[in-house]
Protein backbone atom coordinates (compact mmCIF):
# COMPACT_ATOMS: atom_id res chain seq x y z
CA UNK A 1 0.00 0.00 0.00
CA UNK A 2 2.94 2.37 0.63
CA UNK A 3 6.27 2.81 -0.77
CA UNK A 4 8.55 0.52 1.15
CA UNK A 5 12.21 1.56 2.37
CA UNK A 6 14.13 -1.57 3.86
CA UNK A 7 17.71 0.32 3.57
CA UNK A 8 19.43 2.29 5.86
CA UNK A 9 21.20 4.09 3.36
CA UNK A 10 18.13 5.21 1.68
CA UNK A 11 17.95 8.96 1.02
CA UNK A 12 14.74 9.79 3.45
CA UNK A 13 16.38 7.51 6.12
CA UNK A 14 19.62 9.44 6.53
CA UNK A 15 17.85 12.62 6.13
CA UNK A 16 15.58 12.07 9.33
CA UNK A 17 18.08 10.87 11.03
CA UNK A 18 20.30 13.64 10.19
CA UNK A 19 17.61 16.48 11.23
CA UNK A 20 17.05 14.87 14.32
CA UNK A 21 20.89 15.13 15.38
CA UNK A 22 22.21 18.05 13.49
CA UNK A 23 21.13 21.62 14.87
CA UNK A 24 22.39 23.43 11.52
CA UNK A 25 21.02 21.31 8.62
CA UNK A 26 17.60 21.62 10.75
CA UNK A 27 17.99 25.27 10.77
CA UNK A 28 19.85 25.51 7.36
CA UNK A 29 16.35 23.23 5.79
CA UNK A 30 14.14 24.72 8.70
CA UNK A 31 13.00 21.40 8.93
CA UNK A 32 12.62 19.29 12.66
CA UNK A 33 11.33 15.78 13.24
CA UNK A 34 9.06 14.34 15.57
CA UNK A 35 7.90 10.98 16.23
CA UNK A 36 4.65 9.34 18.36
CA UNK A 37 0.73 9.35 16.89
CA UNK A 38 -0.56 12.06 19.57
CA UNK A 39 2.42 14.83 18.85
CA UNK A 40 1.98 14.16 14.53
CA UNK A 41 -1.98 14.85 14.94
CA UNK A 42 -1.16 18.09 16.56
CA UNK A 43 1.18 18.99 14.17
CA UNK A 44 -1.20 18.09 11.48
CA UNK A 45 -3.96 19.87 13.62
CA UNK A 46 -2.07 22.75 13.96
CA UNK A 47 -1.36 23.14 9.97
CA UNK A 48 2.31 21.74 10.32
CA UNK A 49 3.20 20.79 6.97
CA UNK A 50 3.83 17.23 7.25
CA UNK A 51 7.03 16.36 4.78
CA UNK A 52 7.87 12.78 5.03
CA UNK A 53 5.78 10.43 6.43
CA UNK A 54 7.59 6.82 8.39
CA UNK A 55 5.04 4.16 9.40
CA UNK A 56 5.61 0.63 10.79
CA UNK A 57 3.77 -2.30 9.31
CA UNK A 58 2.37 -2.91 13.25
CA UNK A 59 1.27 0.90 13.52
CA UNK A 60 -0.18 1.15 10.27
CA UNK A 61 -2.51 -2.19 11.55
CA UNK A 62 -2.92 -0.58 14.56
CA UNK A 63 -3.67 3.41 13.97
CA UNK A 64 -4.37 3.40 10.42
CA UNK A 65 -8.06 3.32 10.33
CA UNK A 66 -8.68 5.53 13.36
CA UNK A 67 -6.14 8.21 12.54
CA UNK A 68 -8.61 10.01 9.56
CA UNK A 69 -5.83 12.60 8.78
CA UNK A 70 -2.95 9.66 7.95
CA UNK A 71 -5.85 9.11 4.70
CA UNK A 72 -4.60 12.22 3.29
CA UNK A 73 -3.45 11.43 0.47
CA UNK A 74 -0.81 14.30 -0.43
CA UNK A 75 1.01 13.14 2.88
CA UNK A 76 4.08 11.14 1.65
CA UNK A 77 4.28 8.59 3.23
CA UNK A 78 6.50 5.60 3.51
CA UNK A 79 6.11 2.05 5.12
CA UNK A 80 9.69 1.34 7.27
CA UNK A 81 10.80 -1.92 9.10
CA UNK A 82 10.58 -2.60 13.00
CA UNK A 83 14.17 -2.37 12.99
CA UNK A 84 14.49 1.17 10.83
CA UNK A 85 12.08 1.77 13.15
CA UNK A 86 14.38 1.57 16.42
CA UNK A 87 17.00 3.22 14.57
CA UNK A 88 15.33 6.55 14.08
CA UNK A 89 13.35 6.27 17.80
CA UNK A 90 14.90 8.30 20.69
CA UNK A 91 12.72 6.19 22.93
CA UNK A 92 12.98 2.55 24.10
CA UNK A 93 9.18 1.57 22.54
CA UNK A 94 8.81 3.64 19.86
CA UNK A 95 5.28 3.50 18.66
CA UNK A 96 6.38 3.27 15.00
CA UNK A 97 5.32 6.40 13.05
CA UNK A 98 8.32 9.18 12.28
CA UNK A 99 7.71 12.93 10.55
CA UNK A 100 9.87 15.22 9.30
CA UNK A 101 8.51 18.44 9.11
CA UNK A 102 8.41 21.79 7.62
CA UNK A 103 9.18 24.16 11.09
CA UNK A 104 7.37 27.25 11.10
CA UNK A 105 7.43 29.71 14.00
CA UNK A 106 4.18 31.56 15.45
CA UNK A 107 5.46 34.83 15.38
CA UNK A 108 5.19 37.11 18.80
CA UNK A 109 5.98 40.79 17.93
CA UNK A 110 7.29 43.63 19.87
CA UNK A 111 4.43 45.78 19.48
CA UNK A 112 2.30 42.99 20.62
CA UNK A 113 4.34 42.80 23.96
CA UNK A 114 4.16 46.65 24.51
CA UNK A 115 0.66 46.77 23.57
CA UNK A 116 -0.05 44.06 27.31
CA UNK A 117 -0.12 40.56 28.23
CA UNK A 118 1.90 38.16 30.08
CA UNK A 119 5.25 37.02 28.64
CA UNK A 120 8.49 34.46 29.62
CA UNK A 121 11.91 35.76 28.54
CA UNK A 122 14.53 32.36 28.48
CA UNK A 123 17.83 33.73 28.36
CA UNK A 124 20.29 30.80 27.82
CA UNK A 125 18.06 28.24 29.04
CA UNK A 126 20.28 25.31 27.85
CA UNK A 127 18.48 21.78 28.78
CA UNK A 128 16.07 20.70 26.31
CA UNK A 129 14.29 18.94 28.82
CA UNK A 130 13.74 22.21 31.06
CA UNK A 131 13.03 23.29 27.64
CA UNK A 132 10.66 21.89 27.25
CA UNK A 133 8.94 21.38 29.88
CA UNK A 134 9.10 25.30 30.48
CA UNK A 135 7.02 25.56 26.77
CA UNK A 136 4.61 22.83 27.60
CA UNK A 137 3.77 24.50 30.87
CA UNK A 138 3.39 27.70 29.75
CA UNK A 139 1.10 26.93 27.25
CA UNK A 140 -1.42 25.05 29.27
CA UNK A 141 -0.98 28.03 31.89
CA UNK A 142 -2.21 30.53 29.36
CA UNK A 143 1.08 32.40 28.55
CA UNK A 144 1.05 35.10 26.09
CA UNK A 145 4.24 34.13 24.46
CA UNK A 146 7.92 33.34 24.57
CA UNK A 147 11.25 34.94 24.33
CA UNK A 148 14.23 33.33 23.35
CA UNK A 149 17.57 34.62 24.00
CA UNK A 150 20.40 33.51 21.29
CA UNK A 151 22.04 31.34 23.73
CA UNK A 152 18.76 28.77 24.54
CA UNK A 153 19.26 25.60 23.40
CA UNK A 154 17.27 24.82 19.88
CA UNK A 155 13.42 24.64 19.91
CA UNK A 156 13.42 22.49 17.22
CA UNK A 157 15.51 19.48 19.16
CA UNK A 158 14.11 16.24 19.32
CA UNK A 159 14.16 16.20 23.01
CA UNK A 160 12.49 19.58 23.31
CA UNK A 161 9.97 18.67 20.62
CA UNK A 162 8.90 15.55 22.44
CA UNK A 163 8.66 17.32 26.31
CA UNK A 164 6.52 20.37 24.18
CA UNK A 165 3.67 17.75 23.60
CA UNK A 166 2.43 19.26 20.57
CA UNK A 167 2.41 23.19 22.98
CA UNK A 168 5.47 24.38 20.44
CA UNK A 169 3.25 24.42 17.21
CA UNK A 170 0.44 26.93 19.84
CA UNK A 171 3.03 29.22 21.31
CA UNK A 172 4.01 32.63 19.77
CA UNK A 173 8.00 33.13 19.97
CA UNK A 174 10.66 36.33 19.50
CA UNK A 175 14.26 35.38 19.53
CA UNK A 176 16.32 37.86 20.36
CA UNK A 177 20.21 38.42 20.16
CA UNK A 178 20.16 41.14 23.17
CA UNK A 179 17.99 41.31 25.93
CA UNK A 180 19.41 44.45 27.81
CA UNK A 181 17.75 46.72 25.08
CA UNK A 182 14.35 44.36 25.17
CA UNK A 183 14.64 45.26 29.19
CA UNK A 184 14.79 49.42 29.31
CA UNK A 185 12.40 49.20 25.70
CA UNK A 186 9.36 47.65 28.23
CA UNK A 187 10.10 50.30 30.79
CA UNK A 188 9.65 52.69 28.01
CA UNK A 189 6.54 51.05 27.16
CA UNK A 190 5.24 50.95 30.59
CA UNK A 191 5.85 47.26 30.66
CA UNK A 192 7.11 45.69 34.09
CA UNK A 193 10.00 43.89 33.73
CA UNK A 194 10.55 41.03 36.32
CA UNK A 195 13.54 38.97 37.14
CA UNK A 196 13.78 35.71 38.62
CA UNK A 197 16.21 35.75 41.12
CA UNK A 198 17.34 33.48 44.13
CA UNK A 199 18.36 36.87 46.09
CA UNK A 200 17.03 36.36 49.38
CA UNK A 201 16.05 40.68 49.02
CA UNK A 202 13.88 39.67 46.27
CA UNK A 203 10.29 39.76 46.43
CA UNK A 204 8.46 35.87 47.38
CA UNK A 205 6.32 34.67 44.69
CA UNK A 206 3.95 33.99 47.29
CA UNK A 207 3.00 37.88 47.65
CA UNK A 208 3.56 39.71 44.57
CA UNK A 209 0.75 41.47 42.73
CA UNK A 210 1.85 40.91 39.01
CA UNK A 211 0.83 43.56 36.35
CA UNK A 212 -1.46 42.55 33.24
CA UNK A 213 1.82 43.78 31.73
CA UNK A 214 4.46 41.94 32.31
CA UNK A 215 7.72 40.11 31.13
CA UNK A 216 9.18 37.57 32.93
CA UNK A 217 12.95 36.97 32.79
CA UNK A 218 14.58 33.19 34.01
CA UNK A 219 17.88 32.75 33.40
CA UNK A 220 20.34 29.61 32.38
CA UNK A 221 19.84 26.82 34.93
CA UNK A 222 24.19 27.26 36.40
CA UNK A 223 24.45 30.94 36.34
CA UNK A 224 20.94 32.08 36.34
CA UNK A 225 20.48 36.26 34.85
CA UNK A 226 23.41 38.51 34.23
CA UNK A 227 23.46 40.83 37.06
CA UNK A 228 22.92 43.85 34.31
CA UNK A 229 19.64 41.82 33.36
CA UNK A 230 19.02 41.72 37.32
CA UNK A 231 19.68 45.49 37.95
CA UNK A 232 17.60 46.71 34.79
CA UNK A 233 14.51 44.98 35.84
CA UNK A 234 11.71 46.61 37.73
CA UNK A 235 11.35 43.75 40.58
CA UNK A 236 13.49 40.92 41.62
CA UNK A 237 10.58 37.67 42.43
CA UNK A 238 11.77 34.81 44.20
CA UNK A 239 10.68 31.24 45.60
CA UNK A 240 11.34 31.06 49.37
CA UNK A 241 12.98 27.79 50.35
CA UNK A 242 13.33 25.68 53.03
CA UNK A 243 16.58 26.01 55.14
CA UNK A 244 19.26 23.74 54.34
CA UNK A 245 18.00 23.59 50.32
CA UNK A 246 19.96 24.87 47.87
CA UNK A 247 17.49 25.38 44.66
CA UNK A 248 14.98 24.32 42.39
CA UNK A 249 15.23 22.87 38.89
CA UNK A 250 14.56 25.64 36.85
CA UNK A 251 11.82 24.39 35.12
CA UNK A 252 9.71 23.73 38.15
CA UNK A 253 10.98 27.22 39.66
CA UNK A 254 9.73 28.72 35.76
CA UNK A 255 6.69 27.11 36.45
CA UNK A 256 5.56 28.22 39.87
CA UNK A 257 6.52 31.55 38.99
CA UNK A 258 4.57 31.20 35.92
CA UNK A 259 1.77 29.75 37.70
CA UNK A 260 1.56 32.96 40.38
CA UNK A 261 2.00 35.33 37.35
CA UNK A 262 -0.83 33.78 35.13
CA UNK A 263 -3.65 32.35 37.85
CA UNK A 264 -6.75 34.03 38.45
CA UNK A 265 -6.15 36.83 40.54
CA UNK A 266 -9.70 37.03 41.95
CA UNK A 267 -8.62 36.36 45.26
CA UNK A 268 -6.63 39.55 45.46
CA UNK A 269 -9.73 41.52 45.20
CA UNK B 1 48.12 6.98 47.88
CA UNK B 2 44.79 4.86 47.36
CA UNK B 3 44.59 1.25 46.25
CA UNK B 4 44.19 1.29 42.95
CA UNK B 5 41.45 -0.86 40.89
CA UNK B 6 42.13 -1.25 37.03
CA UNK B 7 39.99 -4.26 35.72
CA UNK B 8 36.31 -3.56 35.22
CA UNK B 9 36.37 -7.34 36.73
CA UNK B 10 37.36 -5.88 40.05
CA UNK B 11 34.46 -7.08 42.90
CA UNK B 12 33.57 -3.78 43.89
CA UNK B 13 33.34 -2.12 40.49
CA UNK B 14 30.93 -5.64 39.68
CA UNK B 15 28.87 -4.56 42.64
CA UNK B 16 28.73 -0.87 42.06
CA UNK B 17 27.17 -1.60 38.57
CA UNK B 18 25.12 -4.73 39.61
CA UNK B 19 23.72 -2.01 42.34
CA UNK B 20 23.27 1.02 40.14
CA UNK B 21 21.27 -1.73 37.30
CA UNK B 22 19.14 -4.26 39.80
CA UNK B 23 16.49 -3.08 41.79
CA UNK B 24 16.21 -6.36 43.40
CA UNK B 25 19.91 -6.73 44.62
CA UNK B 26 19.93 -3.02 45.30
CA UNK B 27 16.90 -4.07 47.72
CA UNK B 28 17.94 -7.15 49.20
CA UNK B 29 21.26 -5.80 50.22
CA UNK B 30 19.96 -2.22 51.81
CA UNK B 31 22.54 -0.22 49.52
CA UNK B 32 22.55 2.48 46.68
CA UNK B 33 24.88 4.05 44.49
CA UNK B 34 25.52 7.42 43.42
CA UNK B 35 28.09 9.64 41.88
CA UNK B 36 29.40 13.88 41.74
CA UNK B 37 31.13 15.27 44.76
CA UNK B 38 28.11 17.73 45.83
CA UNK B 39 25.37 14.91 46.09
CA UNK B 40 28.32 12.30 48.32
CA UNK B 41 28.94 15.22 50.14
CA UNK B 42 25.37 15.78 51.14
CA UNK B 43 24.89 12.03 51.96
CA UNK B 44 28.36 12.49 54.01
CA UNK B 45 26.79 15.69 55.87
CA UNK B 46 23.60 13.67 56.33
CA UNK B 47 25.36 10.56 58.02
CA UNK B 48 24.76 8.56 55.29
CA UNK B 49 26.89 5.26 56.00
CA UNK B 50 29.25 5.53 52.56
CA UNK B 51 30.31 1.94 52.04
CA UNK B 52 32.85 2.27 49.12
CA UNK B 53 34.28 4.99 47.29
CA UNK B 54 35.95 5.36 43.61
CA UNK B 55 37.66 8.65 42.47
CA UNK B 56 40.20 8.78 39.36
CA UNK B 57 43.00 10.68 39.70
CA UNK B 58 41.72 13.88 38.01
CA UNK B 59 39.45 14.31 40.67
CA UNK B 60 41.88 13.45 43.20
CA UNK B 61 43.96 16.16 42.24
CA UNK B 62 41.39 18.97 42.34
CA UNK B 63 39.35 17.86 44.60
CA UNK B 64 40.96 15.95 47.60
CA UNK B 65 42.78 18.87 49.35
CA UNK B 66 39.37 21.31 49.37
CA UNK B 67 37.11 18.11 50.35
CA UNK B 68 37.32 17.72 53.88
CA UNK B 69 35.41 15.02 54.52
CA UNK B 70 37.40 12.95 52.23
CA UNK B 71 39.93 13.01 54.59
CA UNK B 72 38.28 10.27 57.04
CA UNK B 73 40.01 7.48 57.54
CA UNK B 74 37.36 5.65 58.15
CA UNK B 75 35.98 6.01 54.25
CA UNK B 76 37.55 2.60 51.76
CA UNK B 77 38.66 4.85 48.88
CA UNK B 78 39.67 3.33 45.73
CA UNK B 79 41.31 4.87 42.65
CA UNK B 80 40.07 3.77 39.83
CA UNK B 81 40.84 5.03 35.89
CA UNK B 82 39.03 7.61 33.65
CA UNK B 83 38.16 4.52 31.81
CA UNK B 84 36.51 2.78 34.53
CA UNK B 85 35.13 5.86 35.58
CA UNK B 86 32.79 6.15 32.20
CA UNK B 87 32.04 2.93 32.59
CA UNK B 88 30.34 3.89 36.41
CA UNK B 89 28.96 7.00 35.37
CA UNK B 90 25.37 7.74 34.40
CA UNK B 91 26.35 10.92 33.13
CA UNK B 92 28.58 12.46 29.49
CA UNK B 93 31.25 14.11 31.38
CA UNK B 94 31.48 12.29 35.36
CA UNK B 95 33.40 14.15 37.45
CA UNK B 96 34.91 11.15 38.86
CA UNK B 97 34.05 10.38 42.21
CA UNK B 98 31.58 7.77 42.79
CA UNK B 99 29.73 5.60 46.13
CA UNK B 100 28.17 2.93 46.92
CA UNK B 101 26.51 3.94 50.64
CA UNK B 102 24.03 2.07 53.14
CA UNK B 103 20.08 2.83 52.20
CA UNK B 104 18.81 4.68 55.63
CA UNK B 105 15.18 5.44 54.93
CA UNK B 106 14.22 9.15 57.26
CA UNK B 107 10.90 7.22 58.99
CA UNK B 108 7.74 8.69 58.64
CA UNK B 109 5.19 7.63 61.27
CA UNK B 110 1.66 7.26 60.70
CA UNK B 111 1.07 9.14 64.02
CA UNK B 112 2.63 11.93 63.24
CA UNK B 113 0.34 12.47 60.06
CA UNK B 114 -2.62 12.32 62.46
CA UNK B 115 -0.83 14.28 64.51
CA UNK B 116 -0.72 17.50 61.97
CA UNK B 117 1.25 19.30 59.22
CA UNK B 118 1.40 18.84 55.14
CA UNK B 119 2.23 15.96 53.32
CA UNK B 120 2.03 14.55 49.68
CA UNK B 121 1.11 10.57 49.04
CA UNK B 122 2.00 9.53 45.74
CA UNK B 123 0.20 6.45 43.90
CA UNK B 124 1.90 4.30 41.73
CA UNK B 125 3.86 7.17 40.20
CA UNK B 126 6.79 5.85 37.35
CA UNK B 127 9.12 7.97 36.11
CA UNK B 128 12.65 8.17 37.98
CA UNK B 129 12.77 11.60 36.60
CA UNK B 130 9.46 12.82 37.98
CA UNK B 131 9.88 11.51 41.03
CA UNK B 132 13.59 12.89 41.79
CA UNK B 133 11.69 16.35 40.69
CA UNK B 134 8.91 15.98 43.16
CA UNK B 135 11.21 14.92 46.70
CA UNK B 136 13.93 17.66 45.20
CA UNK B 137 10.45 20.42 45.49
CA UNK B 138 9.33 18.84 48.05
CA UNK B 139 12.65 19.23 50.41
CA UNK B 140 12.68 22.78 49.11
CA UNK B 141 9.23 24.43 49.56
CA UNK B 142 8.99 22.54 53.25
CA UNK B 143 6.58 19.01 53.13
CA UNK B 144 6.86 17.45 56.30
CA UNK B 145 6.85 13.82 54.73
CA UNK B 146 6.45 11.80 51.80
CA UNK B 147 4.21 8.55 51.33
CA UNK B 148 4.82 6.24 48.78
CA UNK B 149 2.21 3.54 47.84
CA UNK B 150 4.52 0.30 46.62
CA UNK B 151 3.77 0.62 42.77
CA UNK B 152 6.03 3.89 42.93
CA UNK B 153 9.22 3.45 41.23
CA UNK B 154 11.90 3.05 43.12
CA UNK B 155 13.42 5.92 45.29
CA UNK B 156 17.05 4.69 45.01
CA UNK B 157 17.49 4.01 41.31
CA UNK B 158 20.16 6.32 40.50
CA UNK B 159 18.23 8.37 37.86
CA UNK B 160 15.82 9.53 40.91
CA UNK B 161 19.04 9.67 43.29
CA UNK B 162 20.32 12.35 40.83
CA UNK B 163 17.25 13.89 40.24
CA UNK B 164 16.72 14.81 44.11
CA UNK B 165 20.16 16.41 44.57
CA UNK B 166 20.24 15.29 48.27
CA UNK B 167 17.11 16.27 49.24
CA UNK B 168 16.09 12.34 49.21
CA UNK B 169 18.87 11.93 52.74
CA UNK B 170 16.13 14.94 54.35
CA UNK B 171 12.87 13.39 53.35
CA UNK B 172 10.73 11.29 56.01
CA UNK B 173 9.35 8.68 54.10
CA UNK B 174 6.79 6.16 54.54
CA UNK B 175 5.50 3.70 51.87
CA UNK B 176 1.90 1.90 52.24
CA UNK B 177 0.81 -1.15 50.60
CA UNK B 178 -2.76 0.32 50.30
CA UNK B 179 -4.35 3.66 50.20
CA UNK B 180 -7.77 3.83 50.58
CA UNK B 181 -7.23 2.34 54.12
CA UNK B 182 -4.74 5.36 54.92
CA UNK B 183 -7.15 8.13 53.09
CA UNK B 184 -9.70 6.59 55.50
CA UNK B 185 -8.29 7.23 58.93
CA UNK B 186 -6.90 10.06 57.67
CA UNK B 187 -10.70 11.64 57.68
CA UNK B 188 -11.26 9.80 61.47
CA UNK B 189 -8.05 11.82 62.60
CA UNK B 190 -9.51 15.16 61.04
CA UNK B 191 -6.72 15.09 58.44
CA UNK B 192 -8.25 16.66 55.11
CA UNK B 193 -7.20 14.43 52.23
CA UNK B 194 -6.73 16.19 49.17
CA UNK B 195 -7.05 14.33 45.05
CA UNK B 196 -5.64 15.89 42.34
CA UNK B 197 -7.53 15.53 40.06
CA UNK B 198 -8.09 16.70 35.90
CA UNK B 199 -11.92 16.68 36.90
CA UNK B 200 -13.45 20.24 35.74
CA UNK B 201 -15.84 20.15 38.70
CA UNK B 202 -12.58 19.93 41.20
CA UNK B 203 -11.66 23.24 43.06
CA UNK B 204 -8.81 25.30 41.30
CA UNK B 205 -5.61 25.41 43.38
CA UNK B 206 -5.36 28.75 42.98
CA UNK B 207 -8.43 29.93 45.55
CA UNK B 208 -8.47 26.90 47.62
CA UNK B 209 -7.66 27.51 51.27
CA UNK B 210 -5.79 24.56 52.85
CA UNK B 211 -5.77 23.16 56.70
CA UNK B 212 -2.54 22.79 58.29
CA UNK B 213 -3.39 18.89 58.31
CA UNK B 214 -3.10 17.86 54.77
CA UNK B 215 -2.40 15.00 52.32
CA UNK B 216 -2.35 15.90 49.38
CA UNK B 217 -2.53 12.92 46.85
CA UNK B 218 -1.12 12.47 43.32
CA UNK B 219 -1.78 9.88 40.82
CA UNK B 220 0.21 8.00 38.30
CA UNK B 221 1.32 9.53 35.33
CA UNK B 222 -1.15 7.91 32.64
CA UNK B 223 -3.96 7.02 34.71
CA UNK B 224 -4.07 9.36 37.47
CA UNK B 225 -5.64 8.47 41.10
CA UNK B 226 -7.95 5.42 40.83
CA UNK B 227 -11.71 6.60 41.24
CA UNK B 228 -11.81 4.52 45.00
CA UNK B 229 -9.33 6.84 46.03
CA UNK B 230 -10.62 9.96 44.71
CA UNK B 231 -14.01 9.88 45.90
CA UNK B 232 -13.19 8.99 49.55
CA UNK B 233 -10.64 12.14 49.74
CA UNK B 234 -12.24 14.89 51.67
CA UNK B 235 -11.62 17.03 48.27
CA UNK B 236 -10.38 16.78 44.45
CA UNK B 237 -7.92 20.01 43.98
CA UNK B 238 -7.02 21.06 40.33
CA UNK B 239 -4.89 23.34 38.13
CA UNK B 240 -7.11 24.98 35.72
CA UNK B 241 -6.09 24.36 32.25
CA UNK B 242 -6.26 26.76 29.07
CA UNK B 243 -8.86 25.33 26.08
CA UNK B 244 -6.75 23.24 23.55
CA UNK B 245 -4.17 21.90 26.16
CA UNK B 246 -4.38 18.60 27.82
CA UNK B 247 -2.08 17.97 30.81
CA UNK B 248 0.95 19.57 32.65
CA UNK B 249 3.85 17.11 33.64
CA UNK B 250 3.28 15.22 36.53
CA UNK B 251 6.34 16.65 38.43
CA UNK B 252 5.37 20.46 37.18
CA UNK B 253 1.69 19.46 38.99
CA UNK B 254 2.69 18.15 41.41
CA UNK B 255 5.19 21.14 42.37
CA UNK B 256 2.61 23.50 41.60
CA UNK B 257 -0.02 21.82 44.16
CA UNK B 258 2.65 21.51 46.48
CA UNK B 259 4.12 25.61 46.04
CA UNK B 260 -0.10 26.39 46.91
CA UNK B 261 -0.55 23.75 49.95
CA UNK B 262 3.06 25.45 51.29
CA UNK B 263 3.45 28.58 50.54
CA UNK B 264 3.01 31.24 53.41
CA UNK B 265 -0.42 31.76 53.85
CA UNK B 266 -0.45 35.05 55.34
CA UNK B 267 -2.08 36.60 52.31
CA UNK B 268 -5.44 34.76 53.00
CA UNK B 269 -5.93 36.72 56.97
Amino acid sequence: MFTKITSKDNQYIKNYIRYSEDKKKRNADQVFTMEGLKLIREAFDEKINLLTLFLTPSFIQKHLKSSAFLQDNNLPHYEISEELARKLSNTQNPQGIFAIAKRIDKPLLLDTIYSGGKYIALYNLNDPGNMGTIIRTADVLGIDGLILSSGCCDIYSPKVIRATMGSLFRMPLLYLEEFLPFVKKCSENHVCTLASSVDKTASSAAEYRFSDRTVLFIGNEANGLPEAIQNNCEDKITIPMSPHTESLNAAMAAGILMWEMLKPTSRYE
